[in-house]
């Protein structure tokens, strides 16, 4: 039984906590962040070990009436390996601290490939984070990138893959940061990042990114223009992707017509903050035409990382040698839907 | 001088009557629609010769004070060519009518092709429609695609082209009409209509789009993925797109970062209603990687068209028969930019 801290319990922490949780071979020794408002309640609902992470907020939350254990050192003394969720560019300044405390460690998407030297997803390269003592499991768009061409690279179906992301403009619980209404906002720079950054899991991969903001909060969408090795057919494409079992394929014609339809499915089936895990992908948009491959997807930026997380969790601190193992034990635990 | 009747006087119709009114070869014989409200009001300030469509239009306007010519019919016998700009499917009724009394007729691309025979695009076809019957002057997106495709054509820089098209929900003065708020919703088709609708146009053109509708009222927005035919420098790709003068190179290091600020320019430059007759296409975020060419544009909906339809009026007409010379007339009289 690992013992797992969360350090930021803000929109990934909080649903990687709960997803820890969930599961039988690893236990939360306890989330630290900075913050004493309703956001902390969350976890004080839910009985879980509190640590602020400075002797400022240890203050602060006590003042507050939250009873906590004590700052991050302590908390990382209790564990054998910490998922740091804190917003990006602060995470890398504590992996200072994780390094002299020797601790092992996974960061979020946010921060750089650098930082770790070693970026995952768990279907493309879990093997290759067996025992390491760092990872950086990739954004949520990059996930879903290489959830898909991945798919397509076992078929031995990927030449290229060019892609326009229409990102959501902010999170759900977000009043003003990133947000944006009544226009789109585009990312000056093509390639966008996350092209070069699914390469820093899988440098094969050719695929070139360009990136919009768009005006709703709910979830990212995604355009394909993929250039196949060979002339398939839409059944050899469908049946590729499905060697994935987190792509979930989904049909226009069965209502899911936009990002708030399957939103409210995902509420419907009960999920956590209705999280959706998958890559919803539409299964009759999608189109053959001779050697290319169009599809669009749709990705729930809040969510799609967590499995991820949990699988990078047994891969570094050995729980589990095989890959395909620990997915299922995942997708099982946190109800991943399977085609 | 000829004698231009505009039916519908809705986003296009108000803006094509106050075109042609700029116009020192052609005139306004009146306008003609079916509303007594405040829309028609901007008529009756302009002092257009108004015409209601019907006996039954007729008597609500008179009864709401406002002074009527008389019905479509009396219209059509003061001119010599009609551009209808009613709503999708009401000009296909339309067509009997002028047919029937022999007149010269322009549809919007709303309609059909089947519906003319013959679909416009000054910078594509202009000679084709001398002195033709009728034409249909294609949708504000398949214009944009057009007049960037065949600058890249006419350089012979052009294989293919796969876009993305990211559509407003609706015009900005409907309150409901397709309207949709935090949400993305794609079009199930892939091609989406305006990919085939360019061959209507150029049968050459090797194009694929895809179209999702984006919770904003300003304009469209397209990312474009092309092949090339050969591996050029960026300057010669923007040289290509420069040989159309409806193709603004805009900068987003001059702050013009999205759809709004892009508005705001052209409501700073005294356009009326803030239109944008060229396609706005961001030179610095264009990019070439090897044979590939990646860009982004923005497209004003109620007005890409405008400087196009003046333009068919006048090869229909045979008022032109040179289209650069109509081009270039059209251009200056409505203040399009230049490189």
């Amino acid at each position: 039984m690992k013992k797992i801290a969360v350090v930021g319990y803000g929109v990934i922490g909080k649903r990687v906590a709960n997803a820890i949780n969930l599961q039988d071979d690893m236990k939360l020794s306890g989330v630290c962040d900075i913050i004493s408002d309703w956001r902390i309640q969350n976890a004080v609902r839910k009985n879980y070990n509190i640590y602020a992470a400075t002797q400022d907020a240890v203050d602060k939350m006590k003042s507050e009436g939250i009873s906590v254990e004590g700052d991050l050192i302590e908390l990382l003394k209790m564990s054998d390996l910490v998922i740091d969720c804190t917003p990006k560019k602060i995470a890398a300044q504590n992996v200072a601290i994780y390094k002299e405390k020797n601790i092992k460690f996974i960061l979020q998407g946010g921060e750089k490939h650098e930082t770790t030297g070693h970026s995952f997803s768990a279907e493309s390269n879990y093997e290759s984070a067996i025992n390491i003592n760092a990872t950086r499991v990739v954004s949520c768009n990059t996930t879903s990138i290489l959830r898909t061409l991945t798919a397509l690279k076992r078929a031995n179906f990927l030449e290229s893959a060019r892609g326009t992301l229409l990102r959501r403009a902010t999170d759900p619980w977000e009043s003003h940061l990133g947000g944006i209404m009544n226009t789109m906002v585009p990312e000056k720079d093509i390639p966008s990042h996350q092209g070069p950054d699914a390469k820093s899991v899988d440098p094969e991969l050719d695929v070139v990114t360009a990136a919009v903001k768009i005006p709703e909060t709910l979830s990212h969408m995604h355009y394909w223009n993929v250039k196949l090795k060979k002339k398939v057919s839409k059944d050899e494409v469908l049946d590729a992707f499905k060697t994935s079992t987190r792509i979930k394929m989904i049909r226009y014609d069965q209502g899911l017509v936009s990002n708030n339809t399957i939103k409210e499915m995902f509420l419907d089936m009960g999920r956590p903050w209705g999280d959706m895990y998958e890559v919803a992908l539409w299964e009759d948009m999608l189109k053959v035409q001779g050697d290319e491959l169009f599809y669009a997807y749709v990705v729930d930026n809040q969510a799609i990382v967590i499995p991820e997380t949990i699988d990078a969790i047994r891969a570094l601190t050995g729980l589990e040698k095989n890959a395909q193992d620990s997915i299922l034990k995942t997708n099982r635990t946190l109800g991943v839907l399977q085609n």
